[in-house]
């Protein structure tokens, strides 16, 4: 078992201030390895719209970067076309997909990087910035994987199986993943489980990019269908569940890809620890539950016609909503690159994200809550 | 809606006594409605094995014909080679599948049929009292789908939505079905709901032939990735589960299509009535609960090049059970084609069996059983 070796990058900069994105085109994995260079914003758009690169973390990144080529011709511009530019780019890119925050959160702080930039105005000088600005944002994402890896290593058990939903490795962030990333510290520090990736229709993340990327780091990883999961903890095979998040809300409900809350149940039915994986830039404390969370709804072919051939009747009625909610309640712990919050508590939420955004505590918690011991 | 609308036979004899089975050729379904002559008991072999024709009932009738195909040439035996043949033939197809009780219980019937039959013996006579045999038990399992239906179809609900899992209607049975006979006598009735069909991972049977098979009678029907079930459970669309089943041990513990015990724990968790409906063929008396019914273990390829194309890592381990077990406290109520079992105890259903199959009661419950009120 190798579980540092190195792998390809999902995404990074390529070239100076007006370089491009280039990203592995993760609708091609696992049978190809293909790299995509996104020159325009609108290359960046569809490639978060189809998926080329997906994962919450991983779409604030290339969202940031997309501000950055959707920049590239402001060279001259003056102070107010350049912000009504600035606007457009990163409201279209804000259009491409509605349920992972971190897309809206790092447009907002690429926004918030513009807006404070000190003046004389000067396109070059801005446009510099926020290239900076979104190199930061990677290189935070960079090391937000190696804590949440650090602190979420403790809680995985030293021999049986770990099961996982979808992808929340390094496929999903600019390093080693969320969930991930928990799995591959674990694994460096020498702990020894096996790992059971849902396969996760109807895109099959985790057979396609969970289990290739698990399998290249020289983890031990079986492949399951997702119905199989209650099976494979009714055996006794499974003993902690751990998965990524898309979008958490104030009080601990979680966002993440369809089926999670499904496995959330399963694993509660068995016994089994149940933990999120996620930094504190997936967490949207605007919302007071997961009620309010935006659910994509994709396109019904990823079910009639997924990977090359027709598998249900012609106008058949489909339901496909890229997402669920899981509730607070059925979440043992929510693994931060700032450590565990466990248990899950409105209270604790908005001390542990608070703390990480570099806000004063007195500030975040309010007198109310805190006498209350949190909302949930 | 128009639910009575006459389908395509599953199967059926062809011809005389050299006839052969003709099968719809399910593995091209939805979107080619090809039959298939099976005029050798290889060929019936093999179409249980791929499932060209699958479903507990469905099987069971195909392996009675396949006894009457695979003694085409004995007309001029002697009956210790007639015998001899015969067993082959049993031996045979009973080796094509390891779940389905109903296919042992037909090839037993065949073997008992052929044993009792009065002497002298002739060979021509016995083939054409095993053919009336496997004809008898088409014609039981067809009055068994009507029998269940209108068992079943009075605890369907009146509005709102029924959740079934894979395929258990006329494509598993020689007529309209178990589990789905119960919503198309339902909906005979005039009752309006709605369904949604679990895709039914890995070979899809709920995307490609339950879906195919309501649409094709006319009700409206959702078709759903597996791991949308919790989520339109926890949206309030479902009132009722429904699905079949392969085999029931003595105190109710149901073995179905993988992902079946998950659903019922979903079911449990949202307070949803979990039924599951099945001819008496489909109870294994000899089993006093779930742990002895063996598990069949499919191929990997199933879910790493399901349908075209390659979707995961080459030489990826993959778990692939065909089948899970359902303990019976998760299971509301057991649809059989002489009423309902529910609760569900071993009593309830030793007594239910052991009528339909005209067995004296006195025998079929012992002192120390019906003292105890069931084993469960």
């Amino acid at each position: 078992m190798n579980p540092t070796t190195a792998s390809p990058r999902t995404l990074e900069w390529i070239g100076g201030i007006d370089g491009s994105v280039r990203l592995i085109d993760q609708t091609r994995l696992p049978t190809e390895l293909v790299y995509r260079d996104c020159q325009t914003v609108e290359e960046v758009w569809e490639a978060i719209k189809v998926l080329r690169v997906r994962g919450a973390p991983a779409i604030g990144v290339a969202a940031a970067m997309g501000v950055v080529v959707g920049l590239k011709n402001q060279t001259a511009a003056e102070r107010e076309t350049f912000f009504l530019r600035l606007t457009e780019v990163t409201r279209y890119l804000a259009s491409s997909r509605p349920t992972a925050v971190n897309l809206f959160w790092a447009l907002e702080r690429m926004e918030g990087t513009a807006q404070n930039h000190p003046a004389p105005f000067q396109p070059q000088a801005m446009r510099q910035r926020l290239l900076q600005e979104a190199l930061a944002i990677e290189a935070e994402d960079r090391q937000m994987c190696r804590d949440i890896g650090r602190h979420g290593a403790e809680v995985v058990p030293d021999s049986g199986g770990v099961l996982t939903h979808c992808n929340a490795g390094g496929l999903a962030t600019a390093d080693y993943g969320t969930a991930l990333a928990v799995l591959y510290s674990a694994a460096e520090q020498g702990k020894r489980f096996s790992v059971y990736a849902d396969e996760t229709r109807p895109l099959l993340q985790g057979a396609r990019l969970t289990a290739w990327e698990l399998s290249q780091r020289g983890l031990d990883v079986t492949l399951i269908c997702d119905s199989t999961a209650a099976q494979v903890m009714k055996e006794g095979r499974i003993g902690m569940v751990v998965v990524g998040a898309d979008r958490i809300a104030a009080n601990g409900d979680t966002a993440n890809k369809i089926g999670t809350y499904g496995v959330a149940l399963l694993a509660q039915a068995h016994g089994i620890p149940f933990y999120v994986a996620a930094p504190s830039s997936t967490f949207d404390l605007s919302l007071p539950n997961g009620d309010a969370i935006p659910i994509e709804q994709r396109d019904p072919a990823e079910i009639t016609r997924g990977f090359g051939k027709q598998t249900a009747p012609e106008g058949i009625k489909v339901y496909n909503p890229a997402f669920d909610v899981t509730p607070a309640r059925l979440i043992t712990g929510l693994i931060t690159e700032r450590g565990i919050i466990r248990p899950v508590t409105a209270d604790g939420i908005r001390r542990m994200v608070s703390a990480a955004s570099g806000l004063a505590l007195a500030d975040a918690i309010s007198e109310r809550e805190a006498a209350s011991g949190g909302v949930r």
